[in-house]
């Protein structure tokens, strides 16, 4: 089978480079530079943007919906009916639809397909990935998503894997937030933070941030940039269109929006990992939080 | 070593237990034929209030600081220096600060000891102790503490033991919080909760409430009663005393204390399970988290 | 000169009136009778929606944006180059845009010309008018709106007038709820709440809605029904959406409107008056304002 | 009749100078020289703090409640039976609680009247004061406040008068903070803020704050200092403390008083005016309020 991978960054080269080892792999980038350094490592084909049209199931990773859309209008003319769009984007469920309706008037089906593991988890084939759609196209997308991942979850109609990972994204800012508040008190009055942070991990109130982040990248003071503070905030934007389109009340969702809109303009740069948004706290306590 | 315990609570009662099978122990309890029954089930001492003051350690476990304040007062008179008083209420750093001032007027130590893990927990002498107070005092109640608790941590001075409870708290509430958020507007979207809280479970917004609580007790539609609702809006005010001793700004926990006010009032009962909290939510986002 | 006018509900119905006595008035309305009768009381023509493509101004007054953008699409193949359109819907900027945008594309001008005083403003000829457009446009628009308006600003380009209505709305509700918030508070300490109001009248906390609705409606407990609950909570939905698009950070109103949907679920029906979000206030506090 | 002031700061030093020229006036004050300086320019006599417990009726107007219960504290010994004391402090209600049980012990009575108008009001003599405490004590203090005072208003039990006040600077708060939300949202759209103001101050929106305070001092960007950031922030901790007691959720204050905190870290000085919390706001959203 052919397929055709759209957009090589951290997540995407290391995925194209697992379905290479299964499939006849056609890779196109922004930069073809880097499509062809992949050619050479993987033995995919770097081919201009017309060409991945060839294949039966595209894939696309790219920074954000909006780039999505674009790709499938400048591709439009060249898809063939019954392609499959798999798209690998944190995107946003309404604008997912959008480009769904316009491959659709070309008979191409499109599934939403967000990844949740990082960098690390496509690397070692452990990634998760949340698909929303139909379940006929799930079904035919599900072993080459095998390539790269471990969890292929079918979570709901066209968009939901953008809804769900976008309120996973809020649960990830609301920890890393929460827990900051917490921190910052608890340095203020003199308390060991790292048996602290070892009781919380022992405790009801432990999570993901508690266990992984928070040590590792805060308290260290290391803050290694992985997953940059701007993407977190915009993936809460996503999060806050989902809350939007659902018509439910989320004062506490919508409000850590605001707070990391803020962080983004305060901490220094969008750039940094998303867990510095902890030096903003640190910064009105007036306490490092190490 | 001869041992007091006041306070057979659903934590008590199984902690006097395993105290009871390594030292000599004397039990208290407000109501007395728990103590009697406790002393037959476990060859315990059941004693009046006054004779505890004979033990080496007095141990307590109660419902909040007052009481250990008032049980305090009651016992001064007949504590003797020396004594070691070790708290596991979930208490107020603040009213632990001045019970421990009154003890010391009599050369009584005192030592915070706040308990995680629940009855489940001590049960199988799997808890998790956080201690506030002095090293020397630490080092005394810890082989005794260890009688219920598999990790016991020194976190900082007197009243650290509370503060880093109540921040523990907090994020426990946060999370059921923000859960119940997601949930409902994904519910909305016609998405498959369990299938949405399975990828979460692999992902980066995964917490110990998405991973333990929130599908046994809410998706379940079953909320069996383990931990009141009123005792955690209770553990969030002794939060936001917490963060207003400290004088660190913390818009998200003491947001989040008002909420779990609101449900306290809402929800029907505050003896509802902690859990229920997810009904408010449901109610004011009309669908069902299932 | 001839000017139509559609939509005669509370606000309409007048201000069409004050326009018979000046100008040759279309009247348009969805029910038929309802124009016919404005046309017996004060001189007016009833006409078919087609007609009032006939005017040179054309004035909306509908309940939202969608009503104004679905009239603008059934005249289009009637409306002539060179009439104005002035709406006083209180409606959102991007949706106004986007009609305006339509309306354009025959030579048709538009103008948003949010409205402020109420019933009686328009009655007795008092209201304000807060308008978005170009300055010519707006000064062709000025003499007829002054039929009605005692007070006639141009506050900037397209669509600024919804976004100023919106964000006086927003401050309107943020009154209305931080008031209720107070005042339940020292009602629940046996404070007099007409002498608290009467000194916050003379203090720095002082409001339209502390002097001119709260002990009117709230502490008479009459909520007579004026401005709908449900009305404020869709301004207020305008309102994020004019945070939204301005990008700025305002947990402040957005929280606010996530407080304001929660009331219009809870307090009964969106159709009382919106003064009466004091009652969730009440249940929430377990205390009566009055 | 003798009376006695103490605290003789910009609202203190003319309030006493009213009194000076109905009463026999002691004046007191912690640097002696403001004291003098008032005795040569009212006809007052200065004082030591002793020599105060000759007047029939005290006044304070110190900075914070805490300076009052020393002041108490320090005068107690000399305290004759049937005094009057008369606080003019914006303080605390359960301190005041404890300073009048600490006055009563000796048999003097306390009257906690909070002052509204500021440092204009007093020298004018159009001052607002809200009362709490006996009748009878409001009734004997009454004409002795009306030297400086036009509105003069018993507004409950002892504590009351500061709670109003409390609530009161809440809602200024809350207008100051909201409006600059809303203007620097409608500031980044390219809107006149001078013209949105003006028709704010139109519409049901408007407060004291949009009035009186935004455009002078925010839209001119003179922010003249008459009265400090620090002192809201302070007002807004006392504002919570009234809430606590009440035991009323208000998540709308309270989040408010995290924000007062916030600003007052990060707009350089707590020194600043009040209405300088605008500044925050157009830092965090990239543009000027002006």
């Amino acid at each position: 089978m052919k397929v055709a991978f759209i957009g090589l960054g951290a997540m995407g080269y290391p995925m194209a480079g697992h379905l290479a080892k299964r499939y006849d792999t056609l890779v196109h980038n922004r930069t073809a530079a880097k499509a062809e350094r992949h050619a050479r490592e993987f033995g995919s084909k770097a081919v201009g943007l017309e060409q991945t049209a060839e294949a039966e199931i595209i894939l696309t990773c790219v920074p954000v919906s909006r780039d999505v859309d674009e790709l499938a209008h400048a591709l439009l003319p060249h898809l063939r009916p019954g392609t499959l769009w798999v798209d690998h984007t944190s995107g946003e469920p309404e604008l997912a639809k959008q480009t769904a309706a316009l491959l659709a008037s070309k008979g191409v089906s499109y599934l939403d397909a967000c990844l949740s593991g990082g960098v690390a988890g496509v690397v070692n084939a452990r990634a998760t990935v949340m698909c929303g759609g139909s379940e006929a196209d799930f079904e035919r997308a599900k072993p080459v998503m095998g390539s790269y991942a471990a969890k292929i979850v079918h979570v709901g109609p066209l968009g939901a894997g953008h809804a769900v990972k976008a309120v996973n994204q809020g649960l990830l800012a609301v920890n890393l937030w929460a827990l900051s508040e917490g921190m910052a008190a608890l340095a203020k009055q003199g308390i060991n933070l790292g048996l602290a942070l070892e009781v919380i991990n022992a405790s009801s109130g432990r999570s993901n941030v508690s266990e992984n982040l928070f040590g590792q990248r805060v308290l260290s003071r290391e803050f290694p940039n992985t997953f940059a503070l701007g993407l977190l905030a915009k993936d809460m934007g996503i999060c806050v269109k989902v809350l939007e389109a659902a018509g439910t009340p989320a004062p506490l969702l919508r409000q850590l929006r605001e707070f990391f809109e803020v962080a983004k303009h305060e901490v220094g740069s969008a750039d940094v990992d998303h867990t510095a948004v902890a030096r903003l706290l640190e910064r009105w306590a007036g306490v490092e939080i190490r």
